[in-house]
């Protein structure tokens, strides 16, 4: 197995990426393919020892800014790291992409190089969260806003697969995300996806609302890209604030300070559970391609998480099983 | 000033309302009107000692149950708690209305006996979160699903006053909540919304995140009924959670077990301060009278914290002024 990582995507790039990258050489089965501009990743590697048999670096000497406008930037540079590793992908010497750079950048650019699975209208960020047992997939969390009722059933669909494969549910329980547990609350848009929802060969268990994702309730949430970006992002603003007042409450008095000594590793463990860091690594499920999109912010823990979503979004061959589940209920649908 | 208070309405009602209202009584300057089934309140009121000349019982013998639509409930059940109280906030008997019953019956109520202010196309629903450092306003949270540009517009106007009045935020900082902060980042709503918010005289900062309601940097969070209920359910849970999960933690093990109860009154704090309990009261802006809506799920605390914001909006003047902004701002438009 060949995994390219875009060494130039995110706020830590090129550091902590290629730190997670040659972390992680140990713990995958295969090789890295460290794509960016060769003499920096040269410069860099020099810090490290690694076995020089299961890395590779791949020049891609244009780098994209934050600033630019991704799916401009994409076909224009043409050599950046991004539009390097579609093509990688996409030549079948990478089975897959890992990119912390402009989601934006990276969706244009899988879209340009690898295209859509047959049958999918739009392509879905998955991602998951964590719940008081286990943990929840919720899609789509940004790759498109506006969504159709159509897409909303592709996302199920998608999300379905993955949870199956990637999480290990069996059956997974899908929901809707919506206003309330009534079929009749919501907007038009649930209001329409429920129906179309409930005819499908899956395990729908109807509208479910924000705070079903952290609960064993639900283990996939199907909702339009700007409110799965939205919850998101307040969840990782709450989860940071909570810390915050914590630590503030914890340093105010010296007791409780004292008390927090003795609870430090509980604590750890605590934040470790909710930090999202961990959880690196959301699929963009609808290409043609094994594309894994980290956070903005992924340090090497974070890296590490996404090559690894992407080894085993590989094995257990989650893009294949789309393109069969997709074709297949396309099909009836047009029956 | 009479503040009616809806005795059947919320999960824990009657029991916990009339408590809250009776504890009430002692912190507020003016009457408390119990309004539901007198003959339940009379028994109920057994168990208090009450100032008589502070508290008084309207008889609305009917129920509003959960699971009937609301607007056809409110119409048909003219006594119910809900009917009764508007009516009384419409005679002028009471100043403001408090209820934790249905929202959909609340709305419906408000609308069909007091209206809209003038000018006012849709009232929202405004909550208070809170944020690392004081607290944000979020509105709409749940009264409009599919918004307007206009509608959003209003929105703002509505929790600009709100915020200045009862928050006491000089100038506040109003953002519209989208999912990037460049102007061309959102969905078309969003986008469309963001024009027109610019042009007016509000303290507009433009597009801000999820996260951005935990922090001190915007004081007002614009945005769809549909979004903000999704937020205001995903942060309940989610905090919901990390408290579970701490809990779960330190008792895992004796020490750090020893060490929580060192700190036990700085967890309380932290605890209370994350309690959308103790925000209870969301005012049901918009329409021609004060209404206070608590949370489905309010206890005595929540009861009277809504009260007081019943009674701040009422010494505050917050309906006035709406009424003259919403008018100042629908002249300026139409010049």
């Amino acid at each position: 197995m060949q995994i390219a990582v875009d060494v130039m995507g995110g706020d830590y790039a090129p550091d902590e990426i290629i730190k997670g990258a040659v972390e992680s050489i140990s713990e995958i089965e295969g090789k890295i393919l460290l794509v960016g501009p060769e003499d920096v990743i040269e410069e860099k590697l020099k810090d490290y020892n690694y076995n020089l048999n299961r890395l590779e670096i791949i020049d891609a000497p244009d780098v994209i800014e934050m600033d630019e406008t991704p799916a401009k930037a994409v076909r224009q540079k043409t050599d950046s790291s991004i539009a390097v590793g579609v093509r990688l992908v996409r030549s079948g010497k990478a089975d897959a992409l890992v990119s912390a750079g402009s989601t934006g950048a990276v969706m244009a650019g899988s879209l340009l190089k690898l295209g859509r699975i047959k049958g999918v209208k739009r392509p879905a960020i998955a991602t998951v969260m964590p719940a008081l047992e286990g943990e929840t997939l919720v899609l789509d969390v940004g790759a498109n806003v506006d969504s159709t009722p159509e897409n909303m059933v592709q996302y199920a669909l998608m999300g379905n697969i993955y949870a199956e494969q990637i999480l290990h549910k069996s059956k997974p329980k899908v929901g809707l995300l919506s206003i309330g547990e009534e079929a009749k609350k919501g907007n038009e848009l649930t209001k329409e996806t429920y129906q179309l929802l409930k005819e499908l060969d899956i395990n729908f268990i109807g509208n479910v609302e924000g705070r079903d994702i952290f609960t064993t309730d639900c283990d996939v949430v199907v909702c339009d890209g700007f409110v799965g970006n939205t919850i998101l992002k307040t969840a990782e603003g709450l989860s940071k604030t909570v810390f915050e007042m914590m630590k503030e409450e914890l340093e105010a008095s010296l007791i409780a300070k004292l008390g927090s000594w003795f609870m430090k590793s509980s604590l750890k463990r605590l934040k470790k559970k909710m930090d999202y860091a961990e959880y690196g690594g959301a699929p963009l499920l609808g290409v043609n391609g094994v594309v894994i999109i980290g956070h903005g912010s992924s340090k090497n823990k974070a890296v590490k998480n996404a090559i690894n979503v992407a080894c085993e979004s590989v094995e257990r061959q989650v893009l294949d099983q789309i393109k069969e589940n997709i074709n297949e209920r396309t099909g009836r649908a047009d029956e």
